[in-house]
């Protein structure tokens, strides 16, 4: 049975400041750090060997890779990391208050950037200090494919390349892979894998640290999904 | 200027009891992890933006990667391990105690296993359950490829292809590159950089946790080498 497992990063410094993260590399709280680790204990308790992991190129979601892979005894898997798993970009709401941007923009408004599947939120320039293109780990990217901001749409349309291109391959060659990444990253390739609606996709909420777990058909339909 | 820094993983758990490690898994002890942050610390105030890093397929080389890369702020960075840039595997010597090794075959016997370029230790047979071939991370080389013990000159063997092929190249378009190893395999490669003699190469130990850079010309020939 084809397997491919999700684990999305747990508390970064940031939750606890209640601010929009986005594409800004915070870290891992401790509690971030225990729910990492909490998951490579589960992965390793199943039995589940895996042969690759892919994650995003923002540390709190490589070290929850790492964390994952050490707990389970297989920190030597093959780990490749890709901007395209990254979080969805909150463009220039990144770094501000929840509570302050509802304050500002209305909770109306929003509730709309965080629950629609293709508002935009308001972007970032990419002059502006804080822009991606100002960092060298895109480098490699053309100025015009660095974001400024991004809704689920958009999200899944960077996204799903990398599925179509290293992770279904993977499976398809028989791989158990792991996917350690983001809420709206891995939101997406769900969307993807499960066939869920522009409407429903927003419902979906992967909890954080709690393996979630895709059995799949030789057509990389899903036989069986269940977390950890 | 083309740019190459190694760095030693400190010391394992393994050290502490004085047993002989090569291919075992050992964990870096307390003392080890701070030597690699203290490493990844040196090459973020040292400046240098690595663009790609090598290990091996052992935890000790693997964390002491990552902890350099989060501690110079590249956590991102891609990172591929092989079991090339392994240790030197130690035979049958795997697990035991140095002074009860000597004390066993010998002082004379034990200096030149741990000294002479290419006297083989004892090996271990491959369905020895202590052997590699039992372990499922080389499962993807053929049987007759994994070592039962080696000496400096077959591990250089078998880590050079790896230079040729991935190093090297890497090196030639451009790349900072960050080695994160062992004591004879950087010592295998080192040979290699910068031509120094099978009768002379034994005399060279990299220290742990120190990077080690090597400033190289367009042709990979040493400009300078120096420790930060």
């Amino acid at each position: 049975m084809r397997k491919l497992i999700f684990v999305r990063h747990g508390l970064s410094e940031w939750n606890a400041l209640n601010q929009f993260t986005g594409w800004v590399d915070v870290d891992l709280s401790e509690k971030g750090v225990e729910e990492a680790k909490s998951a490579g204990k589960k992965i390793k308790e199943a039995g589940i060997q895996l042969d690759v992991a892919y994650t995003s190129v923002l540390k709190r979601a490589i070290k929850t890779c790492h964390y994952v892979l050490e707990e389970s005894d297989q920190l030597w898997v093959p780990e490749y990391k890709s901007w395209r798993l990254n979080e969805r970009h909150y463009g220039a709401l990144q770094g501000l208050n929840k509570k302050e941007t509802a304050e500002k923009y209305g909770d109306e408004q929003v509730r709309e950037w965080r629950r629609s599947y293709d508002t935009l939120p308001p972007l970032l320039a990419s002059d502006d200090p804080d822009s991606a293109t100002q960092d060298r780990r895109y480098n490699n990217l053309e100025r015009r494919t660095i974001p400024g901001g991004e809704n689920l749409k958009v999200t899944l349309e960077r996204a799903i390349p990398y599925w179509e291109d290293k992770i279904a391959p993977s499976l398809l060659k028989g791989d158990i892979v792991l996917v350690a990444a983001h809420g709206n990253s891995l939101r997406a390739l769900a969307k993807h894998i499960e066939n869920i609606s522009d409407d429903d996709i927003m419902g979906l909420e992967i909890p954080t640290g709690q393996p979630l777990v895709y059995e799949l058909n030789d057509d990389l339909s899903v036989s069986k999904k269940y977390y950890l």
